[in-house]
């Protein structure tokens, strides 16, 4: 039998590591004969040494074996989930679960919460006076047959070896790992018993995977494991330069995510929205093509069917639904100020992360897992990149409730933004779509 | 403030830490703030990614300085201490303990347990009925002052975040590491304010350096640190190929040693001490030169004084000291078997790992923390390296206690020894010298 120390010795050693020893380090480390300070220690050496595809499937089993895992067979369609490594602006997931489900798929959304500058999907529900994250399992499936989607958090029952792991990681400075992320986020996804899986991997400065380099080979690396796990898969490259859409910050993206829904969103937020939306119904088996599942995905939303689910899904879910139809019923900060160009020319630079950090520090994210979240304190941006600004116009909105946060975020707003006299070229939105 | 994660993430991408970096995070980790794990996955990161020699110099001096330390001002006299590396069948500790402190050296000695396939000097010590290892510090001052040495464990006071470190290391596979190895080492030895320190690097298949060229890195390392320490070093770089003298094993260990102080040793062990004694009295200031340091520790042991600050060590401990003059009054195995070989020729393989390892299988050593030590257990070599050997010839005694002990050391055995038709070139006993 080979030891915990010297699966990590192997590992340390760039040896490649079994099936068997990886599922032995996993599930010992599950039931605590293996301590928190060797898996650190593994995981490091993961981190510096990497993992073949094998290896990364294996890794992907284990974790996704160690919960009990969520049984939709009762439920015919197709199950189609979708996911981001994370943005500023982000809002996606509350657009495409609407309209993938309005489609005919069954959408069974696992998505978490903000994580250093980005937002979460968690935190931006949670804004909707009632809403609850974390039904139970005969809850979730009578969500999904009454809605057609559920969008909730991670459960003891879903991938637990992930979640233990993803708090070491966080800790220990071993987020950035390519095969570590492809565990971490399949593990998960695979643990619903899904069809199909759309994955938004952003890249840009406002992202985990800043160079188009690393995302590529993110992406890769998904597509391959997930393929062998006989599972179909679409990734997006999708740009995170600057934010996605206008509003940032949780009340705020919500009222832009019921905008949209509604037939009044940002060109950038409909680009990347339609997309993914397309991609999850064609993989959901109801479209034979992209072209054609685009279509739908526009005409769920011109008919007021997404709407109208994303109304069920908050209200299966405890949620105030109202909200869709007066979104004034969402919090609202106790101040408004507006953020001023300094300059004429054209917007250069709209940071996505020191934007992320900003509303953040206002009170949309965490610095600790204890902090509590403010709902509606956020940014609202006036003007984006390559956009003729005036010198006195605003640039943003900042909602906020408290004066020495707001202290705090200024500096970051004030470095997020860069006026010049001549326009910069725009970088794509969707930069690729890798399939497997 | 940098966060220790930020301290790890910069390791972890080969950045070099500051000076107060290493220390906030050693601080941190003694005071609770920083987690085990967070430290499992930095000594990964270092054992990955290395440390400069100022890196180095830092992380000693800072787990120097984690404890009391051992106060010898009152001793006017130069302390020198030894330390090894780790070998099989090494007992030159016991050896040039007495002889230095017989030739006017103060040796305060802070030495350690078996390890693996080696053997450890508390272990061979504790054999003589009852030697106290951890006498207190007021006491191994009187120690000090009557027998001129003290061979003692490392204590609370001395180097505290060694120990802790080290059993990380232990269970996380980080012990193989240049400047974790040289923290470790440099940072206990000069927390006892010693004037001097000569080391015995081993090099060759029975020790942690098998190569010349880590162990030549090794001596390097810690030449380098301990000169900008202010404390003069020798090392030897000395071989571990196959064991050093003929005994292994705790009691018959402690027999060789009063042999060889009465003047009855193996050549090997006489050529290894001598040297490590000689460099001791010289960094000792007892001799100008290495020839009349070496003539003086000949002198020692053939005027018999060597023996009697042996005995005077033994007692000032709590031991029995009649060992020295009757050492049948050490323990003795129940059982002992001659192991023969099977062919005529010369010996061409003793290998002192699996010596080693075939040793601690029979009891000598511990396989976990909480084994205990049989002291009476071992092997004795008959014929060593470059012997003619003839068929049914005894090639070593192998003192054992319990049956199945003997049946799982025996494979050992057999595979530690070899005979060919010609002879093989033998190694040199010491390989390098090296002066900070």
């Amino acid at each position: 039998m080979i030891t915990p120390r010297e699966i990590i010795q192997k590992k340390r050693d760039r040896g490649v590591l079994t099936a068997d020893e990886i599922g032995a380090f996993i599930r010992g480390y599950m039931s605590s004969g293996i301590a928190d300070y060797q898996v650190a220690a593994w995981l490091m050496a993961v981190y510096l040494n990497g993992m073949t595809i094998e290896e990364t499937l294996a890794l992907t089993r284990e974790m996704r074996d160690s919960g009990k895992g969520l049984d939709l067979s009762s439920i015919a369609t197709k199950k189609v989930d979708k996911h981001s490594t994370g943005g500023v602006g982000d809002k996606t997931s509350l657009i495409v679960a609407p309209i993938a489900s309005a489609c005919g798929v069954t959408v069974p959304m696992i998505t978490g919460r903000a994580l250093g500058h980005t937002g979460g999907t968690l935190d931006k529900l949670e804004a909707i006076p009632g809403f609850d994250p974390r039904p139970s399992p005969d809850r979730v499936l009578r969500i999904l047959k009454s809605a057609g989607a559920v969008i909730m958090g991670q459960t003891d029952d879903l991938a637990p070896a992930d979640r233990r792991i993803y708090a070491l990681r966080d800790v220990t400075a071993t987020v950035e790992s390519i095969p570590l992320i492809t565990a971490s986020i399949l593990s998960k996804k695979l643990s619903e018993q899904i069809d199909g899986l759309v994955l938004d991997v952003k890249t840009g400065s406002g992202s985990f995977m800043p160079t188009m380099k690393t995302a590529r080979a993110l992406a890769r690396s998904i597509v391959d494991v997930c393929g062998r796990m006989k599972t179909r898969i679409v990734v997006l490259i999708t740009d995170m330069e600057q934010p996605l859409g206008r509003a940032i910050g949780n009340a705020l993206e919500i009222r832009e995510c019921i905008g949209f829904l509604k037939g009044d969103g940002p060109e950038d937020l409909e680009t990347v929205s339609i997309a993914l939306a397309a991609h999850m119904i064609r993989l959901g088996g109801r479209a034979r093509s992209i072209g054609q599942a685009s279509k739908m995905a526009y005409e769920a939303v011109s008919k007021g069917h997404a709407a109208e689910r994303f109304r069920q899904i908050i209200h299966a879910q405890g949620g105030d639904a109202r909200v869709v139809d007066n979104p004034d019923l969402l919090p609202r900060a106790s101040n408004i100020q507006e953020f001023r160009s300094r300059s004429n020319g054209f917007l250069t630079r709209c940071d996505a992360k020191l934007l992320g950090l900003a509303s953040n520090t206002l009170g949309a994210g965490r610095n600790r897992v204890e902090d509590i979240i403010h709902p509606a304190v956020g940014l609202y941006l006036e003007r984006k990149l390559g956009d003729r600004v005036k010198r006195g116009e605003v640039l943003c909105q900042i909602h906020w409730n408290d004066e020495s946060r707001l202290r705090n975020a200024m500096p970051l707003i004030e470095r997020a933004f860069e006026t010049r006299t001549r326009p910069v070229r725009t970088r794509p939105l969707i930069h690729a779509v890798l399939e497997g």
